[in-house]
């Protein structure tokens, strides 16, 4: 027989009543009378759980007055309106069948646990309503970022997570390796034999689809990564996490304005399609989790984002110098404070600061005529600072080598990517966005642990 | 100005006919007469190209005479339909802009190149017709499949890579580590001391992202996973990649049979969303890499899939004992040459085979009630044999923890897996899709490393 989803009946209500039905799911409170009994079940397809009725007609009446949370049932029954009760409808269980037991010792009773405890036990914890909320949110950010760029015509590129890149980032970086940790085979220099590893040489987790994405860029004009990548960053912070996902666009015959407009589209279009396909979720989160959260998300929406120049932005900054821990010069990278205060107070909506001194980014972005200052784009938004970063990129030969030499890069290693600029070179821009850094913004969960299903941290690697 | 898409001529010439617009591109081939030339640019948003005209009235006609192969434009001139010419229209320039030259050394000239020279510059090989082809239908299928699962409720997840699980295959998994390996610290006991590791343990790239999948599955009940899995197999086939990635759907309260149907529908509308939207790069790739491929491809999206047991296969093939290399008898893994025969020979469309014997399945496959067999299928389909493997998993207890005894695991490292079994468990059943190997299906490429982009393979890490 059929399973009817809870989604489905919540949506579609007047096609099933006085209907005989069949679902299944797990309980989420179970209350006993004597002749008479409330299940309340969840299946995992809505946010929303449904009530089993039950009399003392079933057969397994016995087994089933004392089942535990958790358990899991397939239950048929008439389903059934009530107007003027609490829930909408409920289902008057004719047969409930068990499918698993559960036990008193079930991890999740029918009370509120912390997210620290709830850390500790990741496999169960997408079973509560808050990680029922941001996992669901999180599935649906994810393809409304596909669905955005595709409908751009944006081409998806899987960009290597091994890469034998030695990036400047290298220090940070997960080594990869299938030696044997116990006997690592050394060449005549008593180093690492690393023509003996797995691939030859040399090879690490990415930092970034960057690099890889441009050369995409330059045949399929636009392309977007979406992938996960590694920090091996020693920094046990709320916002950071050894491995993590990204998207990464990148567009030829793109400048940096061109850039910030998609930016700017990709960030209203992802939370308007949260809003309008996650309402219970985000009612739920914006009452238990942060009381700003809609207010906030509908006012980007809302927003034509501002834009203002670093060196702007240290202007207007450094009229508040008492509001910061940290003073502002030019110069200076922002600090969250001077970021969140921008994006907060002086322009009450989302801010793209440009053209920063080239000596606080990186190397491949675009020189400014003025020779001091790059072609580069920082988003920030009220609440959490920055969320995208992003340039146009240097696609002058002559110009990316000597920043290249500057910042003491070996050019040998990077032929491929100077090749883009000896072959068909042309103006090009692009962006990363941490997702997690995402979805915490569209959850207002504040701790990166709570975004991520198994989350990979400094010291912490379970299941 | 507006940069108008190739694509968008194509789709919507009439809209464009007899205006000025502007186009950019890079050119695929050049030719020059002595008082008008022609160019033929790609933009990368098209598989077609654009024929470009121009005459002796242009500013810069020097130095657009001696452009190279390669080089970048931005063009602005009058959209004319061409009735009768090759071309359904062409642009007859008004102005031509040189974004970037190209040189007469550039590696891909107007002639085929081999998809063996093409591999040695994975930079440069999506500029050509083949690889424009297959990398869009990449990402097309990629799309696709989030579509056919989001469409369906399921929630995407995101397993992690990092892993601490030792599974069985441990000896073919790289191994991560931020561990100097010059200088790897020594424990008591003379082994390497991961609690100066990283995650203050041994860990390794994940193989599956199956049973943290699971966890999810008993949660929302239907979950997919998309993402990057790892083999250090040193097998330098066509078929095997260090680094690929995988799908793996996963759902709770559903049997082989519903395994089945997901898989069946998934297929082919991968096949049929790609047919869709990839019409001119699937003409490409049927007239010049495999002429079986469309053919091929409508039949399976037009085929009821068939269904025979493992020991009935097995009966069928002994009839035809002398066609193999590998004799068959029960008990044998089957070989492609096996699976080739049944899909392709005697049932002549796509085939499940079901319930092979336990020996030669994983751990977690359902036992069933024959004792000797568990509930596995694999997809067979003509032209390649296996494309996907999946199964009912065990979720009785007691049987799991007998079955993972009996293959020598340690069951204490499975606790988060065993819990599951132990609160509200239930019949669930999921399948594994390599999306690689979905890619060389759509497109008729026999190796892995052309459908790649930039392809990890033993002794070969590029970029």
């Amino acid at each position: 027989m059929h399973m009817i989803h809870i989604k489905e009946l919540f949506q579609h209500a007047e096609q099933y009543y006085d209907q005989t039905i069949q679902v299944c799911g797990w309980i989420r409170s179970i209350r006993d009378s004597k002749n008479f009994g409330f299940i309340v079940i969840n299946d995992g397809t809505f946010f929303q759980p449904l009530q089993i009725v039950y009399d003392n007609t079933l057969d397994n009446l016995e087994q089933i007055r004392h089942l535990n949370v958790g358990a899991s049932l397939i239950i048929s029954g008439r389903f059934i309106a009530t107007p003027g009760a609490k829930q909408p409808f409920e289902l008057h269980a004719g047969r409930i069948t068990i499918e698993g037991t559960s036990s008193p010792d079930y991890p999740l009773q029918k009370k509120r646990h912390s997210l620290e405890y709830l850390r500790t036990i990741p496999h169960l914890r997408p079973r509560t309503n808050t990680f029922q909320a941001v996992f669901r949110i999180r599935s649906l950010a994810a393809y409304a970022i596909h669905k955005f760029f595709q409908e751009n015509d944006f081409v998806y590129v899987h960009t290597p997570l091994i890469t034998a890149n030695d990036c400047e980032g290298a220090g940070e970086m997960f080594h990869v390796t299938t030696f044997d940790l116990d006997h690592v085979p050394e060449n005549d220099q008593g180093r690492p034999d690393y023509s003996q590893d797995f691939f030859g040489k040399e090879t690490n987790l990415t930092v970034s689809g960057q690099l890889n994405g441009e050369t995409y860029a330059m045949a399929f004009q636009n392309i977007y990564t979406f992938g996960p990548t590694f920090r091996a960053e020693n920094s046990n912070t709320a916002r950071h996490a050894a491995e993590f996902w990204m998207i990464e666009p990148e567009m030829a015959f793109a400048d940096l304005k061109d850039d910030m407009t998609v930016a700017e589209n990709m960030l209203k279009y992802i939370i308007q399609y949260v809003l309008d396909h996650a309402p219970e979720e985000m009612t739920f989160l914006n009452q238990y989790i942060d009381k700003e959260l809609l207010n906030r998300l509908h006012h980007v929406v809302n927003s034509d984002f501002a834009h203002v120049t670093y060196t702007e932005a240290i202007e207007l900054l450094k009229k508040h110098q008492e509001q910061f821990t940290y003073p502002v010069e030019w110069g200076c990278d922002l600090q969250t404070e001077h970021e969140r205060y921008l994006t907060e107070q002086i322009f009450q909506r989302p801010v793209f600061v440009t053209d920063y001194p080239k000596e606080i980014k990186a190397f491949y972005m675009k020189l400014n005529p003025d020779g001091k200052t790059v072609a580069a784009m920082d988003c920030l938004v009220p609440g959490i600072g920055e969320i995208i970063g992003g340039s146009q990129r240097e696609e002058n030969l002559e110009l990316l080598i000597q920043r290249m030499e500057e910042t003491g890069m070996n050019t040998e290693n990077y032929d491929f990517y100077l090749d883009l600029r000896k072959y068909g070179s042309t103006r090009h821009a692009g962006f990363g966005l941490g997702f997690e850094r995402c979805v915490m913004y569209l959850t207002g969960i504040s701790n990166i642990r709570d975004v991520i299903p198994f989350p990979r941290t400094t010291g912490n690697c379970e299941y």
